[in-house]
């Protein structure tokens, strides 16, 4: 036995072997004619670093300065020394940048000022350190007031500069925060101002000497007054910023490698607030929101970048630039051209005037919304800028689950928050807005539905699979406990329902029926409330909302608009159709929903739940009596009232989909699950079935499972109690052969769920087949079906060349898969879980993306064996896994046909699928 | 990527490579000259038709006949055909042997008449059909009444043959079970006699035409009278009484592959019903009960087979023959020794008589108790007939365990049987005899254990960890529902406690503390019981039992005897010593298990669960405190009292060890195991803490989970609540190092649970490695140890790799393992699994013994992985299958270092351990 090769993404394996210096050296220098050692590398400069080079290199206007690789950062976490040879690069790029700028370190009359930034390979916004106005001592000081006209300036930068200083790379700090902050307080008491800019130059001074005399007591140094020591003290900072706690975790929710590093840019100060000539601002090249090719930004006169981040005064929008700085204007919209045009996409972009003098600060890639990223990669194809496949790339699939979300209508959300509504926040697990009445169980919240025309909001602790009606019933789910991939927001997501999961933030009593918010505020049953399921707020009272436009149109009731989103989401949807090699699936249970997952692209169904079927009433009844039955007699009975009902569901399905594939997962999950838990609902149930409660409560406790996920189900269940199976499959090549009667060519697949041994399947195989037999001798109608089965337990996937003898398909049922494989229940583990994703035991949630190492090797060896054994096996995804695009990436990797996931993540599906292709197929130097 | 090469064991491959020949054909002759074509090839020929040809070729008087192959059985199975040739073959077989008897099928003076008789390669007694007095008809009664001078024994041969044909051949059976017993109670009662043999010759004539009437009506054709249709007609049903339901589930029961088929012997019938120098009987070589070097058997004057199994007469004792029939014993006595000099080892064999004439009809291996099967496999090496390694391979490894089991003393429980007091049987969980006082819950028994001397039986609808004290504080166990490998099965077979479990004929209410036999006797807490845990035998009353012997001995609480079962056992287990590759280890968690296990040939620990220390009274609060604790500090202060209470217990068990290593696993099971879950115990602990109930109740309900298998639980929760581990690893190093101290060479090994990510064992190697580190510094004694893991979740099998990087040894937990891989919860399973075993969906039950292809896969993945990064990595298993023969086996085959078990199976492992080593060794044909 030979191990497996590992399976890296090309992706990933391509970016990491970008080429890479054979010797290294740490500093690039650019800008007034310093000439980059690389321009476009992210990889060694980070995002800002690569930005600066790649502008000085176009010629547009930077202030100079040079940065620092990350293989110095990666150099110095490793071995906590800076790497050799380092420090004459340094010296040596100073003296380069001294000489372009004709000013000097220290220097009094024409000091150079320096700001150090951190610059990761991705943007990780305010996650790590910054020093602005690095070269400030008492020497320096009159140079700054001088070249900046501006004494209070100068001396309120230096106070800044020694609080930064002291914070960032000194590191003081106490239990209350920062400590300067208190001794600014103390001097503004003390001369009765509110806010900084009112403290006049006396008082800067003091505040800076109590700064000093901090720092002296804490460090036991006096401050570091030389500005080579500051620029060495600040890279250091910075470089061990990479590792501070917020930074940690905001690396591990993005899924950035540990191993990176940051790049230091090291740059002279400009200003922007050396009078009405200078200023400060940030553009984008295109609209971000929408997405329109308009020139878009803010921008303050007289003013430094702290001043819009402040929000103490207003900026003004860029328009109206062109009045009051027209050449500056031009120059920004040339700026906007060139960069347009090299990166053929939309760039933001930070800039500083001074005294009428453009200089560029940043540039990268403009965050977008979905629709904006649609509209900007389909308008860049149609200006020929760049292919279809790029702009394939440009669009975050994630993203684009915004264009068909419900949405709030008009301002009301915005009111409604202003009013002092929003009561919690919790977890955006199904997009959307929704707004409804409150009903805190599955009973009320159908009840409610059908009393009255008001929408449902069910909340609840969390849900189980009882609640499933309830959740039918609402627009919208609350829950208190539970994570992204809870029951809740899986079922949620699946059934496009809008949901706020896990939203501990409140405390959700389903026993008295109300909610209440850490402040306090309670509400009851009945009351309004409203959920936005894109950010996970909830809102106290009604706001009314509507299905979204794209969404409408996709599904004709609305006609297509002329040039709207829209007519953008089909065209870049058919661009990944065109290219994509893997089918996309829906999960889909319910005829309603093989609608929408037509709209929105399905060509099949990849898991029809059967048990999702069960939960009306009269299926419901027949289900209980079913398990209730005391003989085969009884057991049979009570299934005989299930068959038309189940026939005319699969009738329904099948008529919906056509001709595309229908994949029916027979009876999955344990019994105990069609009955009730609680005394009240055993009560019910004796009553309706005219049986003693002692009966039943000895029933239901039989039935009791102390694993219940590794325990009687699936096809266990169906092998103990075939007659389940057979009503089942009855039901759906009896519908099957109706529909081929009436001319529809229907394409059913029977999938066997929780199989373990080939002989599981051949016994149901062999069952399946029978029946079809059956029905073909009596109907005189042949109906093409294939028999296959989940891989959904460890076993299944090592024994994968003996199953595969027995199966024509199968499907990855990941969502199990993972449990088992990983010994983690989906449900329990939220204790542990969220802290071995921020300590990086597992990389991304292997609930939310598929564990490549672990359940991707299973996977893997599936694959291959199955293929050796039955080369034309068919092989497909029906966990939820199969929506998430790194996922499906990894399953086009493996070469899955097809992956399945809930209606509204097809277009995510059908997107992620053909960046897989368009990246397997691009060269390494094209990506 | 390449497929795993298949892994039988070489014992099972050899076994099938046996020479075949290249062209098959399907009879073999055998007695009176007629040369067999093989001899000693049970796979073609069966255990009966070897022993006959073997004997054939030894010269020993057999009655001639054929024997008709396997081979032709399986293609008979697989086409439902007859292979071509075979006929001919047949043909030619029965004229050598008409010629050599000088009888012919049909000839009305001198009639052929022949017995046709299943038998496979592994006998399935009673599982296969047989007809005799084959050839009878009206023509040849006369033959046969004058070859046995006995008209009415002709008559009654061919009532019995007609019936025999009718039922087996023809397959007249009704409801009530055979119509042949029917017509036959008719005549009888016409008649007015009670016995068969009272039946008149006239009488006998009228029951077979009746019975002929019968099968005309039933099949609608006249009894075949023709001989040669009468034996193909037998050869058929023979062959098809390999597939009838009780042979199945034999072959299920005792792991025998549906594909081997059975061989059809056909043979001369001899009569020993020919007056006073004929008769029939079976003998031993050697005693089956004992071992002894006796000839043990018994006979009967005047009898036939069938009067031996009818049980109407009793036999004599063979030694009373010497009288009787002198020239026939001494010639018996011939026989005994000629076939052990053949075998080698103990055989039985049939005989019969006829006119003084000996005639074997059978040898096979004779069946015996453990005790003989030592005595008879070290006997047979002092006398020099086999060598040391053969006489490992004698021993049925599990059969040795009856040579330790507790005894009932005297004849108490046959006369206690006599009585009546018999009240069920269950699952022979524990072997053993166990009696004592009823106790229906755990706190009841360590409560009545403490109150009186009298022994507690407890009694459990099942176990759980709640139940360990009470398990702990008696000496028998008995339960309603679980199987072999339940809790209480487990837990008990390593306390080496009896244990009868799943005794579903008894209803054990724990709450009104009474159990209920099914024909309504009721026993009530208090009463005593006896439970034979080797039988599964549930006595009402008291039996008196003791240790055996040989246990008494191996411990030292009596003197070695002289030439007892303990001399020879220890001889054995010398012998195995020397043999075996694998070390041998010990489950156990207390002073007392560890001196047992090295008194049974221990080598180390293979487990110690901390867990179970932690049931001691004062450790057990102190847990439930640091676990209801209300932050840090309460829980440093809970466990600060854990502290030297687990040094002490750590001491004990290390210092009873000495240098053997000791592998401790940190806590495992999930945090609610230490709290009551019922309303009483909630009170009691709240009142024990004096907390509010409800607060109680709250901390209960967050820790319930939905799987607690996949649950929060092992390194999940030392690595969310380290302390725990810290007090750990503490306790046990500062045990360790005080041993140190004192001269004690201890060598522990830290085994973390659960672990799935390399990163956790990481994390938990750093904690333990600074917490010796500090040890150490302060002690300045250096105590070696190893830092290691459990493989027993499937991802950590399959990126074991990765995980032995931080792994100094790898220990297989395959109880969870097996849960994991097979998604199948060992408590939840009993619904189904029986029938998964039944139906042969798994070989054997996975959780006795290793699914090799399935988890069997993943370790050998495991354990070439973990030694490609770590050539030197100790790897062992402490699942419960570390003591079952077959998964010790495959654990050699694999290349573990050691296997562990409980106490009482290490005996066990250590002679299935050498029986690996010698069949790999051993060339094929020495097998």
């Amino acid at each position: 036995m030979t191990p497996p090769k590992k399976r890296t993404s090309k992706f990933l394996e391509t970016f990491h072997s970008l080429p890479r210096r054979a010797k290294p050296h740490y500093v690039s220098t650019f800008g007034q004619g310093m000439a980059p050692a690389w321009t476009d590398n992210k990889v060694l400069l980070g995002g800002k670093g690569s930005g600066l080079a790649l502008m000085s290199q176009l010629g547009l206007p930077v202030p100079p300065g040079f940065t620092i690789t990350t293989d110095a950062c990666v150099h110095f976490l490793k071995t906590g020394k800076f790497p050799a040879g380092m420090d004459q690069e340094i010296d040596q790029a100073l003296k380069m940048l001294e000489r372009a700028l004709d000013r000097k370190f220290g220097d009094p009359e024409a000091p150079l000022l320096v700001s150090v930034r951190s610059g990761a390979q991705i943007s990780m916004p305010g996650m790590m350190d910054t020093v602005l106005n690095l070269g400030l001592n008492d020497n320096t000081l009159n140079g700054l007031a001088e070249a900046t006209d501006n004494m209070r300036f100068a001396l309120d930068s230096r106070r800044r500069f020694t609080a930064m200083y002291g914070d960032v790379v000194l590191g003081i700090t106490d239990e209350h925060g920062c400590p300067f902050d208190a001794i600014l307080s103390e001097h503004k008491a003390k001369l009765g101002v509110e806010v900084d800019s009112d403290l006049d130059e006396k008082t800067l001074k003091a505040v800076i000497k109590d700064y000093r005399a901090l720092i002296k007591k804490e460090t036991k140094k006096t401050f570091p007054d030389d500005p080579r020591k500051q620029l060495w003290g600040a890279i250091r900072a910075v470089f061990e910023s990479w590792n501070n706690d917020r930074a940690k975790v905001y690396r591990s929710m993005n899924q950035i490698p540990d191993e990176w590093g940051t790049a230091v840019t090291v740059q002279a100060m400009v200003f922007g607030n050396r009078g009405e000539g200078s200023g400060t601002g940030v553009a984008f090249t295109r609209n971000p929101s929408t997405g329109e090719k308009d020139f878009y930004g803010e921008f303050l006169i007289n003013a430094q970048g702290e001043d819009v981040v402040a929000g103490t005064r207003t900026p003004l929008p860029i328009a109206k630039m062109k009045r009051k700085m027209p050449s500056v204007y031009a120059q920004l919209l040339e700026v906007r051209e060139v960069l347009e045009e090299r990166f053929g996409d939309m760039q933001d972009l930070e800039f500083t005037i001074e005294d009428g003098k453009l200089f560029l600060l940043q540039t990268r890639l403009g965050k977008r919304t979905g629709a904006a990223a649609v509209r900007i990669a389909t308008d860049l194809v149609l200006e020929k800028k760049i292919s279809k496949e790029e702009a394939l790339l440009r669009v975050d699939p994630e993203s684009i689950t915004q264009l068909l979300s419900p949405v709030f209508k008009g301002s009301g959300k915005k009111r409604a928050i202003a009013d002092g509504l929003l009561l919690a926040k919790g977890l955006n697990a199904g997009p959307g807005a929704a707004t409804g009445v409150l009903a805190f169980s599955a009973d009320e919240a159908v009840k409610r539905a059908k009393a009255s025309k008001d929408p449902v909001i069910l909340a609840r602790v969390e849900t189980s699979p009882d609640d499933i009606r309830g959740m039918k019933a609402s627009v919208g789910i609350l829950t208190q406990h539970g994570g992204m991939t809870s029951h809740a927001a899986l079922v949620a997501r699946q059934m496009g329902k809008v949901c706020v999961a896990g939203c501990g933030q409140l405390d959700i009593d389903s026993r008295s029926g109300c909610l209440t918010s850490r402040d306090g505020r309670v509400l009851k049953a009945g009351d309004w409330i409203s959920l936005d399921g894109s950010t996970g707020e909830v809102i106290a009272g009604k706001i009314d909302t509507r299905r979204s436009d794209v969404l409408r149109s996709m599904l004709g009731s609305i006609k297509p608009s002329k040039d709207g989103d829209d007519v953008r989401f089909r065209r870049i949807m058919k661009w990944a159709d065109q290219v994509r090699r893997m089918n996309v699936r829906a999960n889909a249970d319910q005829p309603d929903q093989a609608t929408m997952a037509i709209a929105l692209g399905a060509e099949g169904i990849g898991l029809c739940r059967t048990e999702h079927m069960f939960f009306g009433e009269r299926k419901l009844k027949a289900m209980q009596q079913m398990i209730l039955a005391k003989g085969p007699a009884e057991r049979a009975k009570a299934l005989k009232v299930v068959l038309p009902l189940q026939r005319k569901d699969f009738y329904g399905i099948l008529k919906a989909m056509g001709s595309r594939p229908v994949t029916v997962r027979t009876l999955d999950p344990p019994l105990h699950e069609f009955l009730p838990q609680d005394e009240k609902g055993m009560r019910g149930l004796a009553e309706k079935f005219k049986m003693p409660l002692k009966e039943i409560r000895k029933r239901i406790e039989q039935l009791h499972e102390s694993n219940p996920m590794l325990g009687f189900r699936g096809c266990r269940l169906t092998f103990v109690v075939p007659e389940i199976l057979e009503v089942q499959v009855r039901a759906l090549l009896e519908a099957a052969t109706q529909l081929r009667k009436e001319g529809v060519k229907v394409k059913p697949e029977i999938m066997i769920p929780l199989v373990g041994t080939r002989a599981e399947l051949a016994v149901h195989e062999k069952l399946v087949r029978a029946i079809a037999d059956d029905i073909r001798k009596t109907s005189k109608i042949k109906v093409p079906y294939l028999v296959g089965t989940m891989i959904e337990i460890p076993r299944a996937a090592l024994t994968a060349d003996q199953i595969a003898k027995n199966a024509e398909f199968f499907s990855f049922g990941t969502n199990d898969l993972t449990q088992m494989t990983l010994g983690m229940s989906r449900d329990d583990s939220s204790i542990f879980l969220p802290k071995y994703v921020e300590n990086r035991f597992y990389d991304i949630n292997p609930f939310e993306s598929i564990d490549q190492d672990g359940v991707g090797t299973l996977m893997e060896w599936a694959v291959y064996q199955g293929r050796e054994t039955r080369p034309d096996l068919k092989i497909g995804i029906c966990g939820e896994h199969g929506g998430e695009p790194r996922s499906v990436e990894f399953c086009h990797l493996l070469g899955l046909d097809y992956v399945s996931c809930s209606p509204f993540r097809i277009p995510v599906a059908r997107l992620a699928a053909a960046q897989a292709t368009v990246r397997e197929l691009l060269k390494p130097n094209q990506l």
